[in-house]
Order: structure tokens, then C-alpha cells, then sequence
């Protein structure tokens, strides 16, 4: 191999050239890389470049280094292509051609190409490794071992590196890997679960590129070095929203095999925009360079992130994308893909620093610009006295004020850092990032250029070679563990589900896709802003807008019942619940509105919660009409349902709030503890006559009401006002009103929704007074009003 | 007088002349309108005219009309100045010079002038009208009488119409008043209460004349006609900010004698700004030409505005000011007028439709421009996928979305509703207002005037002929009722009394004010967003920053004392419990904080509430050191403040929050009810140990901590975990935690703030152990930790 003596001209030759030559002369050990998939695209393109860059960068710090080539073809065919790859390797800006060859040659010599098929082959290498080693009389300092290989391929690779490819004693081991990190939660927690069984976790570094971009990369540091500037501003109290997008140009075409099975979401959401999302959110550490804390921190982002939901992503897909499917995959003529190539993904972090601060993440392919940033947007909490035309930018606090890192492309070209200059003047590490100033007539984000601070890269670095040279340095925190992946699954598998059947919008691409695609928030649901064009002009047999349907009142069993579908029902109900509200608080001062547990409820709750602003809750009581008998804090119970989608976006006093009281002394619904007594005697002592002003009910398949179920012993009749009684369903103990005192109620409404409950409607609809076998048929108010509010579906099936 | 067949051909006459004629020739009898001041600035300037465009608007109806014009100078003077004044009247745009003389002609005929000074006057004015009426053969409608006097003057005046003034039974008397009403509550208080002796309320009208310009008085209506497309979006969920902004170019020269007296507060916010906020904000009756409940829902807005403080509002004066004021009023030359000439004020509304969102009221004289307009402005809710300069104005959300009410002046030169292009094209009656195109090159708020759908009036009109007309249709919701008057007072009186003596930043005026006077939104504070010019540069001698201030470590009572200026106090403490919560729940999975009540706490609950996002609120358990034995909900309660100021801005779940039981069975600490007994048991069941986490401590001026006071009986020593003690103060029953229960806890903290306290402090020092005397120095942890939070003003005095 080499002349021994070769490493001390080299350490000289390469301290003349870089910087950063600390303890030149003082050998570290020896490393070996080997880049499995050396000859393919990403290697190319890249990897080479970066092992290159990180032998620039490091020899010079007392590393030996040998770099392997490796893949599946035979040995003259790989040296060749490697060669030539290498041939293309570029040096750093400003170094003198000659030093350059001089480099790369060096660089060539310590770099071989190796067929790594068989276990032979991985024993090989080992031992020409350690036979390597101990010839220069250094010690080993580690191997890495980078996966630039289908994943169907790690498995294999895996074992063999296991068996026969790990370390000697004291040396570490690190494995690269490259995404996808499986499909779904379910196979990315299989192909960790093989992994793990040949590497420790410390030992894997699954890439994720973004991490490695330089504006990317610099997201932390930003908040750290200026966290007494901005920390303050970075919550719900200042910004308004935070985007996080990457918008490409070019489309799938050529790659449809690999992205009709993954989509956007999987490409790019999952990963690389859930990876900026957690460094832009996550809790500073208070030692930021401590990547424990970091990666812990991640992690409790994704603990506070609200679940998706169908209605949280709009998707798309560009007009050409099945036809090129149908040619490149053989797809037959009528194939329609519903892979999605564009989504707008709304994600709500329930902490107290970002609730209620949207962060929009987006990507797509053939959109009209390539452009990757994250930009925070802080509200304007400013009033300028001046007219407009008197605003000077960097005094105007009037005018928006963000924080925007750009990852690169887009009108600007290249990384950068802009934060808006009527914020505080941010300081970024002189070393490698520079002040620059503004190309005329450029606007970005609604303003001049000239309106930021603008930041670039002292010197411009591909993000692999930014991450190769941490992976050298072990700095986990710039790679996926294997909790965090799995985190970000199971945030985003129920999403891709849930779109699994659903047909992307079509967008027809670049700038004509105009604003077929923007995007529009309410609440928690994104929907598409414009109409889709075939809809914009509505035929003549076009449907009814939902609004225009009309709500119809007729009897059911007697009474008077609401028709309609469920959307106007639960809009209706909840008019008629704030009007008995009203009257009643008019009248006697207060409300007393007992509410059932159940899904039905949950839609008039988010109706009350919302769209109810005159609702007189200072002086409504609530109830429960029934309670599961779990803890507290139980996801089933019917109180923390009420509380998440009603009391925690109103404000009822706190002494108005009736839980019923199914756990006492540390047990549930235990006879004893008398909880059933004691919520009878709290309803006797504040409601007047134990009368309700509004009870709420639903009724079961079963024909059961509040928790009282067919042939049950306790509440259907006597005198008793709450009982405890027993479901035939989990959890089984509950605690319920009784039928009597729901008839003393002065008015009671039941509400019926959906296709399920059509068999029992029709049933009960036939049906005398037979509580004992259908509770619901005793609902009947001794002198106050049953009102029935069923929708279409429940009515008409 | 006028000859019998005149009124033929009158009606005649103006129903050719004017639209509106329904039945012509159906006589609705007899209104004589007084106007009292009828020589005056406001008369000639604009009431005279409002009167001419009754007679026009109204004649053709079938009424007969009688104008007075009334002053105490001699017939002969004050009929010379009416002529004069009339014969300055303008007729409608479009009318015919000849038709317009004649019209003049006709209404001349029936204004004479009259000198009302004496009660035998006023008889005769009395006498007058009867015979006038009689001898038309026509039934008495109405009498007006227009007060354009002095407030001084209103008392007589009322008198003399109140016993010889009133019209013949069956017909009607409106008495209309011009502001000031008063100073501050009190005096309005005092005036309504004079008028109210001599009219019944619905015989006022109090004018507001911004009432009466177009785009004010189209706010309601607007809001009623488009409430399907607009009153969902007029909310907290869709609202960023409402703007309601009086700028004036103008300053107080030649009027400094009044405006000394009242400044900016008082001329424009109290009144016009305050009315415009009720039509913005107020719930929309469901009939909205019900003036009844149009009034009724502006009382509500008033019941839900948040209380002003200091930090409510920012106060300016231009510069030439104070010495306008010395000349006019010959005041000494060092006299600097402390009345405000400009005032932004952030007001909230604690409604369920509006919390959250700042309403800001800004006027001011001399500044930049002479404009007047409510701008409310909606959220941005979309997210444009397209690069901005694909963006089309009336399709992209992305552009900012508006609706404002253009009082008038401005660049835009008249009355106008405006509304952004990407809201839904809204409906205004046709006959009234009109769409009108947008000159090229003008922009406003912050757009091209092209992206609004503009309307102006098809006709405009001074606000006095808009008010005279409602005052005659007897339209009440036009004007100011006692109650609402003194509900405005109520409001702005706090505010006003705390400003009396603060000194007003000085702006240079028009232009050059630059953004001196621009403010920031901080929570409920405001504050100007630039330093003072001569604070931009400090001296060698400036006073160094708050936050440079050391925290001081030292000992007290041989304890830590932590001290500092309150406001890093309050910080450190936060941070602390923060620590010993998060060391609590990792430990133990819970955290038990037991807190005082009283002012101090306050701002600890703020800063916890506003900026620890970290902390582990899930986790937490909420305790009561001690509680006032009044009711759940008395403003007295410890228990509301803790909700006011803490619970409704975290998320504690309902069963973490431990309130005392003060109030049981409908008594309030009876023994027997044994409330402090359960508490007792709460935390024995709760609490491991009864070892609270940490102890947050007070200390009173007499010793006193938590509700132990000295020598109480109980809580000093003994058994007892929780009792009831005895305070000196109202509300004299307390529960409280006892001195052995306090000391069982980790960690205690008492915190002492304030001059008021700096005595005790001293005293305290050189106590040993004598709780009975002074309970605080029981206050030692058997095993716990002690440390002391006090400010430089409480220990140092």
C-alpha cells in the first residue's frame, strides 16, 4: 500500500492548504469508510464528493484514513467506474489547481474499489483491514459502514457486517443508512426491529439530507445564539404561522416506479419537513450543543403534536402524472393513480408555546418554482399613527416581520438567513455565515430583499458533506434515531390511510396551475380555496348547497321531531339549546344543561364551542347525564370529552362544572362511596325541583338512553335520581340519570345520527311504552317538552 | 300667517321636486321644531341646513311644520341673523335654481326667529304653537326642541320646557342634546340625573353626530344585509385586529380653553370612537330595525369590555400645545399642560365572539392626515402555493382581506365602504350607496384601491341632516341613552384618572412626528414602539437596563433571600417553581403547588401563565394556601383570581385543581359543614405525606402569612391540617392551611413585595420564634427548604 512516511508529508501538505489544523502531527487511529453502492447515483453524485471533502477536512487533524468502493460488480468493472467518479471530484473554492491535483491524487490512492457480495468477501475486507492497521502501527479508530443500497438489501448487508465487519475492540462502529425507513409505521418498525438486531442504536445514523442543508442545519443554532432576542417571540403569544415548504418543478416522470408507491407525504413530509418542524418548535436545550437533550427535546414534539386527520391535508396530483404511470409502469388505459404529488398538510402542536399557531407543511412536484424555506411569521401587534407612505422600512413595526431560513433555489439562489429588520439584529457565527446585501428589485416574501438581514454561507456545502463529516464526529443529532422515526410513522400513518382511497385534486402544473392548489384554513381543517373548475359552473341538475336544505319538523313517537341533514341538525339543536338558554337564564338566572357522553354529541359540542358566541356559559351549569366508571383522566371518559371539545374553548366558571363522581376514595363506582347519592344530592341542592332545564340524550342500536340498558335493574323506574348500572359493552360499571329524573327535565332532546341507528329508529318508532326493553321508550317529560332531532340517515336509512 | 290653500300647493309643489312622496295630500298633522342657540356656530353651520332637508325630505308627507329659531338676543337681532343664515341653505344636488328659490322661498316663510329668555317666553312660544295648530285645523304630531347651548344652560331651559313647553296630549316631545355630557362619570351621572327630573328617557335624544355620517350609521345595516357571507367571519376566529381611527390635521389652537378641559379622551374617544366600537362588535338583533334591542345589545358590548389601566393606552401631545395654552390662557411661562392631544387605546372585549381581539382606538390633532375609519382586518387564513407574483387580487386568500367603514377625508376624499376583493362581494341597498371604480395609483391600507369593492353614498350627507331626519322618525338607536352614556363614562372614568397625571410624549407634529408615535401590543399593554429621541442615546450616566440588574443571593432569618427588583423577582421565582415542578414530576409523576392569594401573586401567576411553556401543567396539582369565606364566584375569592390570572390560560386538568370548600351546603365556613376537614382529607389522599411540593407564602404588614394572623387560635400549633381562622380585614372568616401542614412541604417560598412591606421586613429580621406573635416566623420547614423572595423596596425600603 502506501509509504509509510507518506502520512507526514501529507499532513503538512494538507495543513498548508485548510484551516483547522489543531494537533497536526498527533496520530488519532485509523478509519475506514466503506460506501456500499458505490457505483450508483447517489454515491456519484455525492457521496464521493462528501468522503472527499471530509478527507480534506480532517487528515489534517491526525486521521488515516482507507476508503472502500463497494458494491456487487466485479472488481475491474467497479475500479473503473470508480475512477472515474473520482476524476470529478472538485476542491474547495480559491485552492490552486495544482494543490487540487495534488489532493485528489492522494485522495485516489487511499481509495479502492471492493466487490462485497459473499460472507467471504466482508471477511476479506476485515482482514485486509486489520492487516492495514496494524502495518501502520496505528491503533483503529472506527469504521463506517454507509448503506447507499436498497433497503431490500440491508438485511444482508447488515448480518455480514455484523459477523464479520465490525471493529476491533475500543473502535466504534457506525452505519449509515439512506430513507425510505419503510412505507407505513408498521413496516418502518419491522425494518428497525431487524436492524436493531445487528447494531446498537448508537450505532446507526439514518440520513435524513435536509438535516445536512446549511439554512437547515442552522435553525438551532439560530435559537440558541439568540434565544434572549427571540426566544420570547417564538410562541403562540407572536407568531402567526409557520411554513415549512419545498416546492419542486421538475415531476415524477422517469420515476413513477418508486413514487407511485410512496407519494409526497412518504417523499418528503414524513421525513425532511417533519425534521425541520421539530427544530423549529422543539424546547431550546439548555445546553444546546448536548445532543442528548436535542434528540430528547425532538422527541417531545412529536409527543405534543395533534393527530392528523383526513380533513388536515388537501392533496393533489399534476394532470400528467397517470399517463406517465400507464406507460412506464404498463398500467392499463383507464388506470387512475390517486398518488398524491402535491400536499398542504396543517399540523397543531398542543403545547403551551405553540397551541393554536399553525404550521403549514408543503410539497409538490411540477409547481411553478423550486423553492425550499421555513419562514416563521410573527403577528403584527403594531399601529403605525403615520400614513403608509411615511413607513420606513426597519422602523415600521407595521411592517411583516419573519424569520425565514431558505434552503436554497428559489429567486434567490442560494442558502440563506433573512430575519425582517424591524426585528432585533440577529447575531449568526461570523465564521460561516456572512452579511450580504441586496440585489435590487428583488422581493421575497411581500417585501424587498433590502428589508432583511440577509445571511449567506461564508462557503457554500452539500448537505452530505456536511453530514458525513458528523457522522465522523458522532454527532447523533443530526440523524433519525429510531424513536424518532417511528414517531413521525405514527403521526403521519393515520393520515395515510385515511387519503389511501381519496382522489387527489388535478392541478394541470407550473404556473398554470394558478390558485387551483392555495389552500384555506378553518379551524383545524385545510380545504382548497377555489372550487374545483368543473363545479364552478353549476349545471342545471347541480346539488343543493347543504345550507339550502331545509330543516322539517314532523313526530316521531308522538313528538315533535327535526329533520334534516346532520350538519343543519346539530346547527338547529345547538340554535334551540342556546335559545332554552337564554330563556332560561332570563328567567330564573341560570341554565342547568345536562349533556350525554358518545361521538353524536362531540359535533354540538365543537358547534357550541365555535359558532355560539352569545351562549349565556357564565350562567349555565353543566351536567352529565352519564359516566363511564374509569379514572379521571381515562381517554374514555365521557367528562374528558366534554372537556376537550366544549369547556377548554369556553369559559365556564369552575364551581358550574358537575362531574359526576364515579371516582371516589381511589375506586370507581364502588357502592360504597356513595358516589350516585352524592351526585343526586348535588343536583337536589343547586337545581330547582331536580328539574333540568335541558337534558340531552342519544339512544343506542340496543334501544339504551343515558347508560340505562335493556332489562336493567336500577333506573328505569323508582325513586332513585342516579344509579349505577351496568353496559353491556367496555368498560361495563356506569353511572347514569335515571329515567325519572330525566321526565322531570323541561325539555329533553334526543339526538339520532347516522345510517346505523336507522334499524332502531324504525324499531322503536313502533314501539309502546316498554322501558324495560327499550329505555329510550320511557322518555317521556312529565310536563316538560321531548324533542326529537334525527337526521336523514337515521331517519330514512 | 301662511294663507289656508298654501299647503296645497306645497305638497304639491315638493312632491314633483322630490322622491318619497306616499301620501300626498294625507295631512299627518303639526311639528314645531325649536331650535334653541339658532344664531349659533353649530346652528348656522349645519342644523339649520338639517332642517331645510326635513322640510324637503318630509313636507311632501303630509306634515306641517313650524320652525322656531330661538336665541335671548332682541327679535330684531336674532331674525337679521336667521335671515342671513337661510339664506346661505343649499337645495339638493340637481335641483333647479328657480325650483330651489322657490323651496327657500317656502321654508323661509315658515322659520321665524324667537326670543326665548324668560317663562313668560316660553308661554308664549306655547301660546303660539296651540293657536297656529288650532287655526290649521290640524291635530298636533310633535314638538322638538334642538338644545344647541352650553350644557350650563341646560337646566334652565328644561325646566321651562318641562312646564310650559310640552305639547297637547297625544303628541309627542323630543328634546335633542349636544356633548359634552359631562366630564367623567360622575358629573355625566350628575347632568343625566338633572335632565331626568324634567324628561322622561324617551323624550331625549343625545347626539353623537358620528352617528349620523354615512358610513358609520351603514355599519349595522351592513352587518344585518350581509350577515349569511360576513357574520360567521366576524369573530375571534376570524378577526386579527379592528382598527377605529380619528386622525386630524388640525390642532387645538383658538379652542385650547376647552380642550384643557377635556383632551383627546374625552372629545373623540369617549363618544364617537366608543359609539363606532358598539356597532362593530355588538351582537346583531335578530330584527335589526328594532332600535329596542339594538340598544340592548350595545349595553352588552359595554358589560363586556375589559377594564382600562394605565397600560391600556398611549398619550401624546404635539409641541406647540403647551404654549398655545399659555398665551390663549395666559398661563405662566413654565406651565406645561399635562392633557393628552393624541391617544391610541387597546380595548378588549371579554365576549366569547371577541376575546382576544384588540380593538384600537387612535385620535389625534396635528397629525400626518385628516382621516376617519374602522378597518377591520381578517386573518390570513390561506396559504398560496403559486409565488406571489402569480397571485391574483380578488382569487388569492393570500392578499390581506378587509372591510372598512370610510368616515370620510383621507386620500379618498369621501364616505366609502370598502371591501377587499377576496371576501364575498357584498350587498349594499342600491338606493342609497353605489359602486364606483378606483382611481388608478391610489392605494390604501396597505393595497391598491382596485382590490376593494368601493361603494360611496349616491347622495351624500352631512351627518346633521341624517340625525334630524332619525330624530323626526323618532329612531332612538341613533342616539346616546342615559344608560349607554353613563356606561361609557363608566368605562373611560378609570382610564382618565390614572392618565390625570402623567405627562404626555411630545410629538413634533403632521409629518415629522416620523414613528414616535407608532405602539406596540404587549398582552393587554401598550406601549410605544420607539424609545423617547433623547433615551435613543444614553449618557455616561443612563440607567442601566432592568434586566442588568443583579439577583442577589443572601440570607434572611438565616434562610436564602433572593432579592431584586420585583419585576426579575417575580421571573426568578417563576423559574424556580418551574425547576422544582419539573424535578417533582420526574420524580414523583406529579406536582403538588399550594399558592396564596393577595395582589403579589398576581404577577407570578401572569408571568406563568404568559411565559413557561415548559411547564409540566398536565402534571400539576393546584392547592390553596388559604381562601376568604365568601362565595364561589365574589371577586373577593382567592380561587376567581387564580382563575382569572392563571387557570384560563394553561391547561390543568378539572380534577388537578383543588379549590377550598369555603362554601358548602349553602354556608360559608359553618363548623359543622366541615369543610376544613375535607380539604384536610383531599390532600391526605392526594398528597404523599401531606408534603406539598412547594409552599407559596406571603407575609402581612402585621405578620401574618397564609390566614394565620396573630394570635389566631388555631393554625399556629396543634393537629389540625386545615382551619379556620379570623382575619382582622373583611371578608374576617378565612380557611387556611396551618403552620404544621406548611412546614410538612419540600419547599416553602415567601414571597414580600413593596415599600408598604418594608417595615415588617425589618421588623420580622430580629423576630426569633414567636408564631403566635408573628405567625410568619413559624414558618419553618421541618425538612424542607425556606428561601425568601424580596424586592429592593420591601428590604431595603
Amino acid at each position: 500500500m502506501k509509504h509509510p512516511g507518506f502520512w507526514k508529508i501529507l499532513t503538512v501538505a494538507t495543513c498548508a492548504a485548510l484551516l483547522g489544523c489543531l494537533q497536526a502531527g498527533e496520530l488519532q487511529g485509523h478509519v475506514s469508510i466503506v460506501l456500499l453502492g458505490a457505483t450508483g447515483d447517489l454515491a456519484r453524485k455525492y457521496l464521493w464528493q462528501g468522503l472527499f471533502q471530509l478527507y480534506l477536512d480532517e487528515a489534517g487533524n491526525g486521521y488515516r484514513f482507507s476508503f472502500h468502493g463497494a458494491a456487487l460488480m466485479a472488481p475491474t468493472q467497479g475500479q473503473q467506474l470508480i475512477d472515474k467518479t473520482l476524476e470529478t471530484l472538485s476542491c474547495p473554492q480559491g485552492m490552486a489547481a495544482s494543490h487540487c491535483t495534488e489532493l485528489k491524487e492522494q485522495f485516489l490512492q487511499l481509495s479502492q474499489y471492493r466487490q462485497l457480495k459473499t460472507a467471504e468477501d466482508y471477511q476479506a475486507l476485515n482482514r485486509d483491514i486489520e492487516a492495514h492497521v496494524q502495518q501502520e502501527g496505528l491503533r483503529e479508530a472506527g469504521r463506517i459502514f454507509y448503506f447507499s443500497v436498497p433497503p431490500f438489501a440491508y438485511a444482508d448487508i447488515a448480518r455480514h457486517i455484523n459477523s464479520s465487519g465490525r471493529p476491533s475492540p475500543g473502535a466504534w462502529l457506525r452505519v449509515v443508512l439512506e430513507k425510505p425507513f419503510g412505507h407505513d409505521h408498521g413496516s418502518a418498525q419491522q425494518l428497525a426491529t431487524e436492524l436493531g438486531s445487528f447494531f446498537q442504536e448508537e450505532e446507526m445514523y439514518r440520513v435524513d439530507h435536509y438535516l445536512g442543508k446549511q439554512a437547515v442545519a442552522q435553525i438551532l443554532p439560530f435559537r440558541d445564539q439568540n434565544r434572549k432576542a427571540f426566544d420570547h417571540l417564538w410562541s403562540r403569544h407572536h407568531v402567526e404561522r409557520v411554513e415549512i415548504i419545498m416546492k419542486e418543478t421538475v415531476d415524477a416522470e422517469g420515476r413513477t416506479s418508486f413514487y407511485e408507491e410512496y407519494g409526497v407525504i412518504r417523499d418528503v413530509l414524513q421525513n425532511h419537513l417533519t425534521e425541520i418542524l421539530t427544530l423549529v418548535a422543539m424546547e431550546l436545550p439548555h445546553n444546546a450543543s448536548d445532543p442528548g437533550a436535542t434528540l430528547r427535546h425532538k422527541l417531545q414534539v412529536f409527543r405534543a403534536l395533534r393527530g392528523l386527520r383526513r380533513g388536515s391535508a388537501v392533496v393533489g396530483q399534476y394532470q400528467a402524472y397517470s399517463e406517465q404511470v400507464r406507460q412506464e409502469l404498463q398500467k392499463p388505459g383507464d388506470f387512475q393513480s390517486l398518488t398524491p404529488t402535491f400536499a398542504g398538510v396543517l399540523v397543531h402542536i398542543d403545547s403551551l408555546r405553540w397551541e393554536g399557531v399553525p404550521f403549514l407543511l408543503v410539497s409538490g412536484k411540477a409547481l411553478d418554482e423550486r423553492v425550499g424555506y421555513v419562514r416563521v411569521l410573527f403577528r403584527n401587534q403594531a399601529y403605525c399613527v403615520q400614513s403608509e407612505k411615511h413607513w420606513a422600512t426597519g422602523q415600521s413595526q407595521c411592517l411583516p416581520r419573519q424569520v425565514i431560513f431558505y434552503i436554497g433555489h428559489g429567486d434567490l439562489g442560494h442558502p440563506a438567513v433573512l430575519v425582517s429588520r424591524n426585528l432585533p439584529r440577529p447575531r449568526l457565527p461570523s465564521d460561516s455565515w456572512k452579511e450580504v446585501g441586496a440585489p435590487p428589485g428583488l422581493h421575497l416574501f411581500g417585501r424587498p430583499l433590502s428589508d432583511f438581514y440577509t445571511y449567506r454561507p461564508v462557503t457554500e456545502r452539500d448537505a452530505y458533506s456536511v453530514l458525513i463529516s458528523h457522522i465522523f464526529h458522532g454527532r447523533k443529532d443530526s440523524f433519525i434515531t429510531t424513536e424518532n422515526l417511528l414517531a413521525s410513522w405514527r403521526f403521519w400513518t393515520p393520515l395515510l390511510d385515511s387519503l389511501a382511497r381519496e382522489a387527489p385534486r388535478h392541478y394541470p402544473g407550473g404556473a398554470e396551475s394558478g390558485h387551483l392548489l392555495d389552500f384555506e384554513l378553518r379551524g383545524s381543517q385545510l380545504s382548497f380555496a377555489q372550487q374545483q373548475l368543473e363545479q364552478l359552473v353549476p349545471g342545471p341538475g347541480a346539488a343543493p348547497m347543504p345550507s339550502e336544505f331545509r330543516i322539517l319538523n314532523a313526530t316521531y313517537r308522538e313528538s315533535p321531531v327535526v329533520l334534516s341533514w346532520s350538519a343543519e341538525l346539530i346547527a338547529k339543536l345547538a340554535s334551540d339549546i342556546e335559545a332554552a338558554a337564554t330563556r332560561a337564564v332570563q328567567r330564573f338566572g341560570r341554565f342547568h344543561l345536562a349533556l350525554s357522553g358518545g361521538s353524536s354529541p362531540v359535533a354540538l359540542f365543537q358547534q357550541l364551542a365555535l359558532r355560539h358566541f352569545t351562549f349565556p356559559w357564565a350562567h349555565t351549569h353543566l351536567w352529565l347525564v352519564d359516566e363511564r366508571c374509569v379514572p379521571p383522566m381515562d381517554p374514555e371518559s365521557n367528562f374528558q370529552a366534554l372537556q376537550a371539545h366544549l369547556l377548554q374553548h369556553i369559559r365556564v366558571p369552575y364551581f358550574n362544572i358537575h362531574p359526576m363522581p364515579v371516582y371516589r376514595h381511589q375506586r370507581l363506582c364502588a357502592e360504597e362511596d356513595q358516589g350516585a347519592q352524592h351526585y343526586a344530592q348535588e343536583i337536589a341542592t343547586q337545581v330547582a325541583n331536580s328539574t333540568f332545564d335541558l337534558v340531552l340524550l342519544g339512544m343506542g342500536t340496543d334501544g339504551h338512553t343515558a347508560s340505562l340498558f335493556p332489562q336493567s335493574p336500577t333506573g328505569l323506574d323508582g325513586e332513585q335520581l342516579v344509579v349505577l348500572t351496568t353496559s353491556p359493552a367496555e368498560p361495563r360499571q356506569r353511572m347514569s340519570l335515571s329515567l325519572p329524573l330525566i321526565n322531570r327535565a323541561r325539555r329533553v332532546a334526543v339526538l339520532v345520527i347516522g345510517r346505523m341507528k336507522h334499524e332502531v329508529t324504525m324499531l322503536v318508532s313502533r314501539v309502546g311504552h316498554e322501558p324495560k326493553k327499550w329505555p329510550i321508550s320511557g322518555v317521556l317529560p312529565t310536563s316538560g317538552q321531548l324533542v326529537w332531532y334525527m337526521d336523514y340517515e337515521a331517519f330514512l336509512g
